[in-house]
């Protein structure tokens, strides 16, 4: 057990020293050995949990991936919040992760650099599936006006916040990210809520995820999981 | 003048040999020696013009910048067209030469690649400031609905724009990114316009821009001129 969770440690270890590696220089600038310096391991100790730069990637990739869907996950059962309000949540979270979370840092950047070309879908497919679904509980309930097409309307919403967040990297590093997606609501919402419910968009802009739960999704244990 | 012509012409058989690899491979995946096979040139020729892979991406990125703001500038030219719909057609302009312009696809993945960290601005602010611009004019004809913030505004433009091409790209190779951009502005632009104006929103969603003149933007006088 001793043994077993000092491994733990280790690997947790190595995770948050690759992260910050790809967060700073990107896949092709970073290399092993500096993870070995950031994270004060052996070259030994890596190579056991770790074939190559490469499985390291995934790994920061995956390990981002599910701290964004953690959340994701919880947002949408906080049932007192309209579905539209779970998405702003959902971007406003996504939002805050990026800026202050190194892992989800360096996943999103891996994940961009892959996209610039043709890059692997399933990071988007998350978000993507769970906006496309609450469009569609937004308009059982009337919060969403008839007849918009809900798959193609989170492709935007989905498109837009990746964009809104890339430009607020260019321009500000991402220290505007929170107010350049108010602006995104504050343009988007009157397309998606119908006349009478427009009083109600500022508070929807307003809407933010504070977890309840007091775990932590970054600890050792967390960061164990294997995809 | 025949030395001079010959200069050109291998000058940009070499820029379009470039834009290939790094449209395909990105700029760590480059390398000047398939530049040299892929342009059918010598390694000495090549060295002539162009002294390091990051200068190659430098004018690669430079002629995609102006291959666009050519565009953007004779768009705003087309006086008959209102100013929201100069902004749709800049949009759907861009878009068609990410699509099909291998120099725009190459610069844009330059960028994007440099823009995952902290990238550079400029690249950005072309249209940033005519779409700021825009929005102006838009307000000052009554076309955009008052005490939007222009500047903001057109952050947001750019960001969702990005971001939707980008999303296009990972899902669809951006077959269908046309499509796309009709999507966001059929959500963005009832936030634009007077309640009065809504139904000019289809014809506005269908603006495209179509050169007048005949003389092509990718010749080899074009990208010959230095930044």
């Amino acid at each position: 057990m001793a043994v077993q969770a000092r491994g733990k440690f280790t690997r947790a270890q190595i995770v948050r020293a690759a992260a910050a590696m790809f967060d700073n220089r990107g896949y092709d600038g970073a290399s092993l050995s500096d993870v070995v310096d950031e994270a004060g391991i052996t070259k030994g100790a890596l190579y056991f949990h770790f074939k190559s730069k490469s499985e390291l990637a995934s790994v920061v990739i995956d390990a981002q991936r599910r701290i964004s869907m953690a959340a994701l996950d919880q947002i949408v059962e906080e049932h007192e919040i309209s579905p539209i309000g779970q998405i702003v949540m959902m971007s406003q979270e996504l939002g805050r992760q990026i800026r202050w979370e190194p892992i989800v840092r360096a996943g999103i950047r891996l994940t961009l650099e892959l996209s610039a070309t043709s890059g692997p879908q399933e990071p988007y497919d998350d978000w993507l599936e769970r906006c496309t679904e609450l469009l569609g509980a937004a308009e059982r309930i009337g919060q969403l006006v008839p007849g918009i097409d809900h798959a193609r309307t989170a492709r935007f919403v989905i498109g837009a916040y990746t964009g809104v967040q890339l430009v607020s990297n260019v321009y500000t590093g991402r220290t505007d990210l929170e107010g350049r997606i108010d602006d995104m609501w504050a343009i988007v919402l009157p397309s998606f809520l119908p006349e009478d419910q427009h009083d109600t968009i500022p508070s929807l802009i307003s809407c933010r995820w504070r977890p309840s739960t007091g775990e932590s999704l970054l600890s050792d244990d967390f960061l164990d999981q294997s995809s």
